[in-house]
């Protein structure tokens, strides 16, 4: 079947045209990575009748993958933050956020989130997960020791530090090495076999049944090549992920993104949620935006130097978190960019698989020459300008932080190539680009319940996860662990929304 | 009634609950702008019976309120362009349009136009607008003097020169002054008239009708306070306008634009067409895009100068097109920029009403120093390096044409504010910011027939214009002329299509 019918079968069958239905539940939950098995077990907890639906032969979609970072203060503190000495507010949470999503947050889906996220932390807790009371400050991108609280956005950054005081809020699962997906999946998958959810893998749900008022009230699932028809008498929950590796949707939704980034998340992060939920006339949103990696470091030290574009100039504080990194790189020409660092400095960025050292030289001139980059004088200027102000720990163009600011002056200097066409994460061999997973979709009330296009809600119909467009919503702004934290929290809502949804008899 | 019981309005009935219909006609038509008239003209000719529905007291739209310049050329050249010496192949208005358009240029859309361009030209001569063959060569947005063809893209900038030989493309209609959208909308309209297509004015299409097989079979209209019931035998062609004037949509779909700029269209782009099209089962693409206004010059002195951002360094060729400008200037801090020229160039933008001056002095350091806007030293080296190379005609940064690189260095020196916040375009007193229209809209193919959320065509159902994701689709490379060549040139195809239609009976 090619990509184009895939894309074909993803939409509406009239609810009356099914003569008998093989399974009735109170509530379907399409998905069993984070947001759907947190979804399925409170909807369960709260004593629905629940059917989860999985397109793999197993628990874990992308969550599985990921190690597991939750987002996650405010309240005083999580009970992490506050064993470490840790004291983080509500309030002091909200700025950030605000200030990192910009004009795209939600403020009920930021704050709704906030509000919960300590009571959020107890309940992975709860679910049998281990957190060891440890953090880990240096600027890293997941701690590969064991310590389970970590900063993981621009918290540290002057900018950021002028609108909320820098809490570390990723919260990661103990475990020696990046294992905390599996950690956390395992732990949730045990709580939804548990709770009697009756899960079905390898089953891939491709139409949604819709009651002639607009109610969805089922949906059909292909498993083992036959469709099978499942009556939901409360409601549906969408949580079967993105549409990262869906090249028609990337194509259409992020164009530039889909021509230069390489899709990061599971196989089946196909779009199959969002079609649905569009199908039965839900509407999308925030669909042009994604995250973009860009793990220059560590080694931390890399930060000293500075990173430049073709016109040899500087364009992002360099300790910015590696998503802002991405994104302000994709906006620089043919997204080239290249740091220079002198001999204190010099060393490979351990994500990055391949790095060019484009030219090796005893001054920047040198560096210039051999390059062949930039015009003219470019480089030596830049520098020049850089480390004036460093002598006194000033960056006055980009506000990186003083820690890291130190004159380049050590020879020889190096011009390493952070271009994303030559650019390889570890973590994905043979390919190009930054990493990229996708931040739109389904327009959501923090309940779960999807917006329609004519701005109504649909009865019957929830969404969690990154088939929503949920908390994060930029790389600009991104923080690891806001997309995990995002799907376990607002699955956990829709579950109970679902669950306690009225009925559609 | 609030704004939001406003967006709930435009939705689908379905076709069967409709008693007793008022009118039945062959093919409907949504919205009489450029598009619109454009679309019902041709269902006309064709043999159709055609109703044409606008909200407003006359036809005109937002193509009424432009200068209807039509981005034209290819096939050898338009008459216009053979009649003044210019040569346009079809291969290099492709060329340009796919450099300009980037990732986000639909080809078939793009060789479809560009192929029946010329034709179109002689098409809006034949409605009996006059075109003069005189060509003005300034660096002008539109010209306030007779002629009809000018530059209106970046066809002369150095970076597309490399891919495509400069032609001018802007076709404007001649009369002095800034007429053209009434001059083609009167042509346009009588000739809508003598093909006999059936107007109604003050009428707002809010629901359209719908078959249990999904075909669109006609639409609710609300005149007069009532609401009446059209019978579309044939198809309905949505065409009235784009979203930027529905505050709801441009605060979802384009945020950060939402914040700093001024929408600029008539009070009727609310995205209706665009609500119905979804509501139908219409998909929408490109919505996060939006053309942007920068209009700097004339004059074109002003192009000798450099515009830096609040770093202290350029970041755009001056002589881009203002779409670009605008671009460019969006992705800089807090919108925030500033052109610095010296005692030659000094003069007011003719555009923007008001301009602040920053800073006059005798040297740049002088100019920091009143400023206070960049770090020492900033400005002195951006001005220092650019007139370096400026001696020699160079710009090795970004790469502005030879014509508008001088060294500056007449005392005094001027900075000028261009900061979106500080920004007024004169056709708009009182606002602040670039001017604004969307880009973004329901997937069409070249045949006007709309592109549904599960990737198949919604019978009777046609848009064009800028309810529709047309032929352009960035500001970065928008010419002028593109929106309104687009919405005529597609939305005669749409009509025919939908002439053509064989029936929904």
């Amino acid at each position: 079947m090619s990509n184009n019918e895939e894309n074909n079968r993803f939409t509406i069958q009239s609810f009356k045209s099914v003569e008998c239905f093989d399974v009735s539940a109170d509530v379907l939950v399409c998905g069993f990575g984070g947001a759907g098995g947190s979804a399925a077990l409170e909807a369960a907890l709260a004593g629905a009748e629940v059917v989860l639906f999985e397109r793999a032969s197993g628990s874990g979609g992308s969550t599985g993958m990921s190690s597991c970072e939750m987002y996650l203060g405010g309240s005083g503190g999580t009970a992490l933050q506050k064993e470490l000495g840790y004291e983080d507010s509500t309030e002091n949470m909200i700025s950030y956020l605000e200030m990192a999503l910009e004009e795209r947050g939600d403020p009920e889906k930021i704050r709704t989130y906030v509000e919960g996220a300590a009571d959020h932390y107890d309940w992975a807790v709860s679910l049998g997960v281990t957190y060891k009371p440890a953090v880990m400050l240096e600027r890293d991108v997941v701690p590969l020791t064991d310590e389970s609280l970590l900063f993981t956005g621009n918290e540290r950054t002057e900018i950021f530090k002028r609108k909320a005081d820098p809490v570390p809020r990723g919260h990661v699962p103990s475990h020696e090495g990046d294992f905390g997906g599996r950690i956390f999946m395992d732990a949730l998958t045990d709580a939804v076999e548990k709770a009697g959810v009756d899960i079905h893998y390898d089953s891939r749900v491709i139409r949604l049944l819709v009651k002639a008022d607009g109610r969805v009230a089922g949906v059909v699932a292909r498993e083992d090549n036959k469709e099978v028809f499942y009556e939901a008498r409360r409601g549906v929950v969408l949580a079967s992920g993105g549409f990262i590796m869906n090249k028609e949707m990337t194509a259409k939704y992020i164009p530039e993104i889909h021509s230069w980034a390489t899709p990061y998340g599971n196989p089946f992060d196909m779009g199959d949620g969002i079609r649905l939920g569009m199908a039965a006339g839900g509407s999308v949103i925030n669909m042009d935006q994604a995250f973009l990696s860009f793990p220059l470091y560590p080694p931390a030290k890399l930060t000293n130097g500075i990173m430049v574009n073709l016109q040899g100039d500087r364009f992002v504080n360099e300790d910015a978190y590696l998503a802002r990194l991405g994104h302000y790189s994709s906006l620089q020409d043919e997204q080239r960019t290249y740091l220079l660092v002198d001999q204190d400095d010099y060393d490979h960025p351990m994500y990055i698989e391949r790095l060019d050292v484009v030219a090796v030289g005893d001054t920047i001139e040198e560096i210039e020459r051999e390059s062949g980059l930039f015009p003219d004088g470019a480089l030596q200027e830049t520098v020049a300008f850089y480390n004036k102000f460093a002598e006194t720990s000033q960056d006055p163009k980009f506000h990186k932080s003083p820690e890291w600011i130190k004159p380049l002056k050590a020879k020889p200097f190096a011009l390493l190539d952070l271009s994303f066409e030559n650019q390889t994460a570890v973590i994905m061999p043979g390919t190009t680009g930054p990493l990229t997973f996708s931040l739109g979709g389904l327009d959501t009330l923090p309940s779960g319940e999807v917006i329609s296009v004519s701005g109504s809600v649909i009865p019957g119909l929830y969404a969690a996860g990154r088939v929503t467009a949920g908390l994060p919503r930029t790389s600009k702004g991104y923080a690891s662990g806001m997309s995990v934290g995002d799907a376990t929290f607002f699955g956990r809502l829709a579950g109970k929304s679902a669950a306690a949804n009225a009925g559609q008899v």
